[in-house]
C-alpha cells in the first residue's frame, strides 16, 4: 500500500487548514486504495480566528491539537515523520499555510517556513517524490525550493502570483477545476478555494491532482 | 434551486460535528445542484475535546462559532432558520449531537434536545419535508420524533439500537455503506463512522442518503 503524507495546519479556513479541501483529500486518497499520514507541526497557531465575525480573539490553540480534529485522532507531529516512509506529500490549503507553517500571509516573498516543514519539503524534492500543493499552500513550496524555481498555480491572484515569482517561482493561472504540473521538480497545484467558489468545482481540481500525484509515484 | 438544511453541532467528531460527515454531505449536495443552508445552535459546547490526546480541556467553546469553520463562516443560527424555506434538513453525526445538540450521550433514552433542535426537527416532520440523519444523529431524531415511532439505524451498536428503541424508535441494523429508509415518517439514516472506519465506506453511505432525500423533496 502507497503512503502519501497529509501535512495540515490547523483546523478551519482563516487560521488553519481549509477543511474541505482537507477532507477531499482524504477522500481521493482512500477511494485510490491509498493511505493517508496525517501530520502537522506541533506550535502555536498564529493566531485564532472567530469563523463566524471573521474577528481575531484572544484565544491560543495549538496546529497539531486542532488539525487532528481533521485527522480524527490519527496525526503524528510532521518532525516525527521520515521521508523514507513517505510516498508522496500533499499540502491542502487555507490561511494556516500562510500563517502556521510559513508566516508567507504577513511577510510574503520574504517569508519563514517552519523548520521541520522546510526539512520535509526539502527532503521530499530532493528524494525526487511528488508533492501536491492545494489553494495557497504552493507559495510555501515556492519558498523552500526557490533555487529550482517550481512552477505552481495559485489560480488567478496577481499579487499572490507576484509574490511567488519574486520567490523565484514561476506562476501559471490555472482554473480551479484544473491543475498545474511541475514535471522536472514533481509538483502537481490546484487553486481549490483560491477561487472557488463551489465545493464541487474545488474538488474536481483537488481530484485531478491526487490522480496525477499517483501517476507520479 | 434546492435548499437544504445541514445542522451542525461544533467542529470535531469528540466534541462537535464529525467533519469528514460533514464535508461529504455538503460535496454530495453541491455536486446534485442544490444549496446547503448551515445552521447550528448558538451555546456554549458541552466540553472541549483534544483531539490528540482524547482529553478533555479547561477551553469554552460555541457551537455556532466552532460549526462556522466547517460552513467558511456562511451559518445561520438555528433559532433564525424557518422551516418554510427547507426543502429538506440533514444531520451530520459526531459527539457533538449527542453532546450539545441533545445529552443523548449522558442520559441515553431520557435524554433532552435543545429547544430549538427539537422545533426544527419537529416541524420538519409535521411539514412532511424529509429528513436525514447520520451517524449517532438518529438517536437524536428518535427522542424528538417519538410519538411517530421512527424507523432509523446508527449501524449495529446494540446500546445505542436499545436506547433508541425504548425511546420508541425502531432500529434496523445496516452496513456503512447502506441506508435504512422510513417512507411514512420519510427518514433516511445511514451509520457512517458508527461503523467507519474507512472515509470511502462512510461517503458512500451518505451519498445514497442525499441522494434518497433528493428523490423525496
Amino acid at each position: 500500500m502507497k503512503n502519501v503524507g497529509v501535512l495540515l495546519s490547523g483546523c478551519g479556513v482563516y487560521d488553519g487548514t481549509e477543511i474541505h479541501e482537507s477532507v477531499i483529500t482524504l477522500l481521493a486518497l482512500d477511494r485510490n486504495g491509498v493511505a493517508a499520514i496525517c501530520m502537522a507541526p506541533d506550535m502555536d497557531q498564529h493566531h485564532v480566528v472567530n469563523h463566524l465575525t471573521g474577528q481575531t480573539s484572544e484565544e491560543k490553540r495549538n496546529v497539531l491539537v486542532e488539525s487532528a480534529r481533521i485527522a480524527r485522532g490519527e496525526i503524528m507531529d510532521v518532525r516525527k515523520v521520515r521521508t523514507a516512509d513517505l510516498d508522496a506529500l500533499i499540502m491542502p490549503g487555507g490561511f494556516g499555510a500562510a500563517k502556521n507553517l510559513s508566516d508567507f500571509a504577513i511577510k510574503g516573498n520574504e517569508a519563514a517556513v517552519h523548520p521541520e516543514v522546510r526539512r520535509i519539503i526539502a527532503e521530499m524534492a530532493d528524494a525526487g517524490k511528488p508533492i501536491g500543493a492545494i489553494c495557497i499552500s504552493p507559495a510555501v513550496l515556492a519558498k523552500v525550493l526557490e533555487d529550482r524555481h517550481p512552477q505552481v498555480t495559485i489560480g488567478n491572484d496577481l499579487g499572490t502570483a507576484e509574490a511567488i515569482e519574486s520567490m523565484g517561482g514561476r506562476h501559471t493561472v490555472c482554473d480551479v477545476t484544473d491543475i498545474h504540473v511541475d514535471s522536472e521538480n514533481k509538483l502537481v497545484t490546484t487553486p481549490a478555494y483560491m477561487i472557488g467558489p463551489d465545493i464541487s468545482k474545488v474538488a474536481e481540481g483537488i481530484e485531478k491532482l491526487i490522480n496525477k500525484i499517483l501517476e507520479m509515484i
